[in-house]
């Protein structure tokens, strides 16, 4: 079955020490997008200015990405964030991000998109995940991303989402400021009370934890020697887990979830391994495959 | 077979936000042997000053180990570390240390230890833990553990440590400081080099990383609603570790390694249920082994 995708579409402009990489592909969809076809057919939402490059359109076509609705605004600027990691790559900051035709976006679905049975609401504002909700017609699973920022100043917005949907992905300490509480273990409990019957909190190199009705999943991460640019990795997760999950034919979501978490995580581990999505795209299923099977060893016990 | 467990054996005074826990039974060697000793006969080699509490002697040996080398200075003054947690129980400092009694020990095992088949050189000062094993008759498995603490003050006696045994146990950052790499996987390639077969770090709540000859385990760490003292948790860990591999009646090493490394996890997560060994030493078999099944359980995919 397809997989919709809506987030940003941005242009990433990504500091090292040891190089600059101006106006890469990046934005949560971007990622999300790329990783889930690899599993699953996969639609594109989002919106970018006229200065977004045409190879960069064609990098999704090459996917199998349909981006009929990808809206594209003339004389608007692309979502463009321009950031800088430290030495060993855990540390990033924002040295500059101009928001363009992001800011004031209201995304329109296309007929034949709202009718897709999983939903990936990449990391973007409450508002349009909520707004974008609105216009799907009765989605078999929908996923949510989100980020401290969102918590920080639409919080109200944030929570009217919740009960909308039935996962939601977010990092260590996220989980802990939403619902204020220092142990993530119990702040999972207190997540599932605001509405998502599923949560996922991602600990990038340590993995990420499964929350469902059927109790726990300690995920574990792809042991990765080379880290170039984490930027995505989190997105790349969601995407892969998210088209895993559409590509099975048989078994609940509840049974298929876990190997779906587990394929997430090996697609980010491709992502960190290059700048942007230099690497994700030169990833082939074979590899994906391999990874797997990889990872299933090193887990077993 | 049994297990001879060297390292501290202290009193500890932990101070978190919410109590005062005076002079509790603490130390390397403590937390290890009464983990071990849910397994295998377990021997402790440490000292103790005359003021060593005698309720924490018979607590030694309610849990049958041998204290025949636990050495007793009349008017010497036992280690004592005390320390305070902040709230989150993730940071910890030291308010002050009293070696006592270890600043000048020289063990001495008695006869009947020297042919113990399995070893922990719990943390201690890598002199210590060279001089036991000078006094070892073929050891079956040793296993050491040690801190950044003595790479800071004593590098050249741990790098002689390392080729004499079989597996070191370190955490993430101190196994980055060690080889000076700031990745965890590669890190471990470079600490082999320097001589142990196997490597294991630890990550705490995110578990650990077992490296030996048949490639990486990347093994989970109980999820805990409930942390009240981290303080041993690693000690913990180790020394339930080798207790499980000792009792093992069949099976290789790297076989058995695996499921050696889930238990002392397991043994670990009740240690940080309680103050200093409170919780450990309520700990029943069938406790471990229940959490065991539920680890096996939130693992699988």
């Amino acid at each position: 079955m397809s997989v919709l995708v809506v987030g940003t579409t941005a242009l990433d402009s990504i500091k090292t020490p040891k190089s600059e990489n101006p106006r890469l592909l990046g934005g949560s969809a971007s990622h999300a997008a790329v990783a889930a076809s690899f599993f699953a057919p996969t639609k594109l939402l989002g919106v970018v200015g006229g200065d977004f490059p045409k190879p960069y359109l064609r990098l999704y076509e090459r996917h199998g990405i349909c981006t009929r609705g990808l809206e594209r605004v003339k004389g608007g600027q692309t979502f463009h964030w321009h950031g800088e990691y430290e030495v060993n790559m855990n540390n990033r900051r924002t040295l500059n991000t101009v928001l363009g035709v992001i800011e004031n976006w209201s995304p329109k679905l296309p007929g034949d998109y709202e009718t897709t049975p999983f939903v990936l609401l990449a990391n973007i504002s409450p508002q349009i995940q909520n707004s974008v909700l609105d216009q799907l017609s009765k989605p078999k699973f929908v996923i949510a991303d989100t980020m401290d920022l969102w918590m920080n100043i639409a919080l109200p917005e944030l929570l009217r989402l919740l009960p909308r949907i039935d996962c939601l992905v977010l990092n260590d300490s996220e989980a802990r400021q939403l619902v204020e509480d220092d142990n993530s273990v119990t702040a999972l409990a207190k997540i599932h009370k605001l509405g998502p019957r599923y949560v996922i909190i991602k600990k990038g190199e340590h993995g990420s934890i499964l929350s469902g009705p059927k109790g726990l999943f300690v995920a574990p991460a792809f042991p990765l020697g080379k880290v170039v640019d984490p930027t995505g990795a989190g997105d790349s997760f969601v995407g892969g887990l998210l088209g895993f999950l559409a590509a099975q034919k048989t078994g609940s979501i509840e049974t298929n979830l876990r190997r779906a978490i587990v394929h997430g995580s090996v697609v980010a581990s491709f992502c960190c391994e290059g700048f942007g999505l230099n690497r994700t795209t030169k990833t082939t299923k074979a590899e994906i495959r391999f990874r797997v099977r990889e990872l299933e060893k090193a887990a077993r016990f």
